[in-house]
């Protein structure tokens, strides 16, 4: 069994969404030698599962996500031909199926991460529509949004009713093609939280 | 497939080890309509694993764990009978082999939560040394620490020069038997880290 790491470090130099708070870790070491760190950080940091109530105000937080969906079948798809947005022509001969995990590679994998880039790549409202209609459990980017920068909630709407979302997801060493996704969020009554997330290759 | 959640819930209101940072939580909903939160915690809250760096100047942080390790055979033993501290004779009839993932259900699990205990049931130094001698992949407890209550760290150095260590699990619902476990700490350079941990009933 080959279990491969698809999460972000977390640090204070990694990159976060624009708005989003900052990361701030302070450890210290105590009288009797335990260090021990305080951790100050957003939600939607690194690798992250959002929940509905990240659109919703009356949606789910991430703590009342159904474990089962989180650990399963998926596929990476290779998109990294996409320039803009990722459109339902870009995933419909891949043919999704009930109950799939679908991770999204693309040309985000590939870039340099000194700088958040505004012009990541996506996914667009058909997409997102083809995806929710599917009936797979969750779907999974490699940078910090599904959504458009700067734009409303619409492709995280389509989404959020439908399935998990996973974002930022570390993809640049991964082949496309089938795996195991195992992607379980801490356990917090919010709008989302950070994962450690893994393909396993049997 | 049966997935039984044995992670504690994170909130302001929950118990931490004295000393410990408290749990902040702010949330806000943007113009845009997303909600994001800022979190600030201690790296021992809750459900978490301990890095070696915890007690050794040199040691691993906990983005260098081995993921292979923490996904596996594990066994949930029996302990709800011992006093104060879990000693070798009260875990050798178990006969850990090595490779095993060993949770140890005592009668921390039955205390309701309000307030911190320092009287909870803790690993003493024999079963430490038979824990690190048996070859088992990691050891899990259902306190906040393996240690005795303000003690210097004595079981913690025995079993992190030879495993994983997993503390905060909630094991009042699982009965003692045979699992798969599976608990990957968030990717962060530090002392210790939150845990998602699961255990699978196939």
């Amino acid at each position: 069994m080959d279990i491969i790491d698809i999460s972000t470090e977390i640090s204070e130099q990694m990159i976060v969404y624009p708005g989003n708070p900052g990361v701030k870790i302070k450890t210290e070491r105590n009288a009797n030698g335990f260090a021990v760190s305080e951790l100050r950080m957003g939600s939607h940091t690194g690798t992250h599962m959002d929940a509905p109530y990240h659109v919703f105000r009356s949606g789910r937080k991430a703590d009342g996500a159904s474990l089962e969906k989180l650990y399963g079948r998926c596929r990476v798809l290779d998109l990294t031909d996409v320039k803009k947005s990722i459109e339902a022509e870009d995933i419909r001969k891949s043919r999704i199926r009930k109950g799939e995990i679908i991770l999204l590679k693309t040309r985000n994998s590939l870039l340099k991460g000194e700088k958040f880039r505004k012009d990541f790549v996506y996914i667009g409202k058909s997409a997102a529509r083809l995806l929710a209609e599917s009936g797979a459990n969750a779907v999974g980017v490699d940078y910090l949004s599904v959504e458009r920068f700067g734009a409303k909630p619409e492709s995280h709407r389509i989404l959020l009713r439908k399935m998990a979302v996973f974002e930022g997801l570390s993809l640049a060493h991964v082949k496309p093609g089938s795996y195991i996704f195992i992607g379980f969020p801490i356990k917090i009554d919010i709008d989302a939280a950070p994962v450690r997330a893994v393909l396993v290759k049997e």
